[in-house]
């Protein structure tokens, strides 16, 4: 199974605008050797996420760009076909971070093994991974929903909103998800018992729309988005609000800041908190929060859909098409049968 | 001592903009007869503060505002000159939300003694009042300021950011303090101990000069006023960087919200927080606040100064000059004499 040589995703140059086909080079190599500790890793899925796009550039990123002529690296769900570490035998399922390519070289330290009994192994990706981990620390721990609070979620039905949805459900929340097409809302809403959504693309007035959808006003604003989607939400927050800011993509491809209303006023107004986050500010609560998330998904409280594209050649876009609003769930590439 | 008449400030009209003489009345009254439970109180010292702005419009304020035809209230030191209360006597010297006025009629139920003996009285309504917990909850409740990080704090010779400098140099911070006039910049750092200061009227670039005197970027940012001064900060914020919104002094007079970057790009890259407050969030450690605030003014930690003018007839123009940015340190009004 598999290819014989090993493909991978360079960055060939940075990005002004929207990413293009021409921001990246596919290159083939044979496929690695490993030395003594090492593991050979066959990709199965790759992750490809909004917050890549920072890495792409210096606009907005909380960590070290990618660099030129180097590889993409993401979330990988892969299987060990070759080891020389002890810790890991011929056959194992691995979660890591890893290059864009079908084959991955490892030392095995960063590398978590997935049980292919407790879930589809693709969950490490999302619901049992970084976007899992993401929700479940930015709105229980930054955001702190309380029995009865109204809760608003932006990009809603992607691999992060679709969660915290469901999570501020579980704590008693009213929730209302901000999402860009009838069909995301009506998923949201229908499928993952979300409140309300608004469809932030096709209502004249976004601010009378979520007014309507909060009638007791806002009191966690969970936001993917930013941009003037976010600054509709800053006139009905609650006294002591907690808006977290977790993702920006309406802004990651803007080549200047953008300019909005200024933010001060109310939050002063209101007592309120704004708080940016990476899911690694919390790491130390990874086994707790994994825990939580799986037990969640076991018992049937939280459902996912992923959004699959066959074919390592479809990687790039299918990450384009994070930015075009093309997914529901979950967005993953699978390159070979697990 | 004292007129034989009481005279009191009502809000007029509510101001558009700048606020204008026009917008107050000042009335006579006949003094005030108090009944069984109340006391009747000369007011010492008049406090004009900046968040009296908002409560003059519904523009910006965290509170219910001030009614057309009703007066003014704001802090006040005053002496007890009747009493039909069992907890005041004639003498004693009180502190509380009043009317601007000559005399109040109060039920004792809110009023603070103020030992003279302790501090000056007037201190009641800055470093051991109002502003002084402001800068204490502020800075150490939402700042944590922790010992060798960088703090900033705009509006920084007035009452609140004068004490939020000392109180950062306390706990081993670099402080860098912004200011309207070279006369501010020289008190702070001559007086005061900030490491730095920045004219940010004369400042060719705000951001230029913010960076060099922040050579280790800002790790807390306390923020009195707002608008270009505060967008000129965030490229400088660290990881977890922590802005607390105290103030928006330069927002107050607006009749539409101002626009600026958007923040959400620059809080999500650095996990940083904005938070905005009042006083009164903190009031069941208010107690704690006034006995380390007491401590330390004793102790000579702490210095402050005060801009006394005297005459009530003076009143209104003392608060007009907080947004021409007239006082340095907290801004009275003395009625008689102690």
């Amino acid at each position: 199974m598999g290819s014989s040589v090993n493909r991978k995703i360079l960055l060939a140059s940075r990005p002004k605008g929207i990413p293009d086909e021409s921001n990246f080079t596919v290159i083939k190599e044979s496929i690695p050797e490993i030395k003594e500790g090492e593991v050979l890793i066959r990709t199965i899925y790759l992750s490809v996420d909004p917050y890549m796009r920072g890495r792409m550039s210096n606009a907005i990123s909380y960590a070290k760009p990618y660099e030129l002529g180097e590889p993409f690296l993401g979330g990988v769900v892969g299987r060990v076909v070759d080891s020389k570490n002890s810790r890991f035998q011929v056959g194992d399922y691995i979660e890591g971070r890893l290059e864009w390519a079908d084959y991955n070289v490892s030392d095995g330290k960063m590398l978590r093994k997935v049980n292919p009994e407790l879930a589809p192994v693709s969950t490490a990706l999302h619901v049992l991974g970084m976007p899992g981990l993401t929700a479940y620390f930015g709105l229980l721990y930054i955001g702190e929903p309380k029995d009865g609070e109204t809760v608003v979620v932006s990009g809603a039905s992607g691999a992060v909103g679709m969660l915290v949805g469901q999570l501020a459900k579980l704590k008693g929340c009213r929730v209302v998800g901000i999402a860009g097409t009838d069909e995301k809302c009506s998923y949201i809403t229908e499928e993952l018992g979300f409140d309300a959504a608004v469809n932030y693309k096709t209502t004249e007035n976004l601010e009378t729309a979520l007014k309507t959808a909060c009638p007791d006003g806002v009191d966690v604003y969970f936001d993917n988005v930013g941009g003037e989607v976010s600054d509709s939400i800053l006139s009905l927050i609650n006294f002591q609000a907690r808006i977290i800011i977790c993702g920006q993509i309406s802004q990651y491809n803007l080549e200047n800041p953008s300019m909005g209303p200024r933010v001060g006023g109310q939050l002063l107004k209101n007592s309120a908190m704004m708080k940016g986050f990476i899911v690694s500010d919390y790491e130390e609560h990874n086994d707790e929060g994994l825990a939580k998330l799986s037990q969640w998904l076991r018992e049937g409280k939280i459902q996912y859909r992923e959004n699959v594209v066959i074919g390592f050649e479809n990687t790039i876009n299918a990450f384009l098409g994070l930015f075009r609003g093309d997914n529901i769930g979950k967005q993953l590439v699978k390159l070979t049968e697990e």
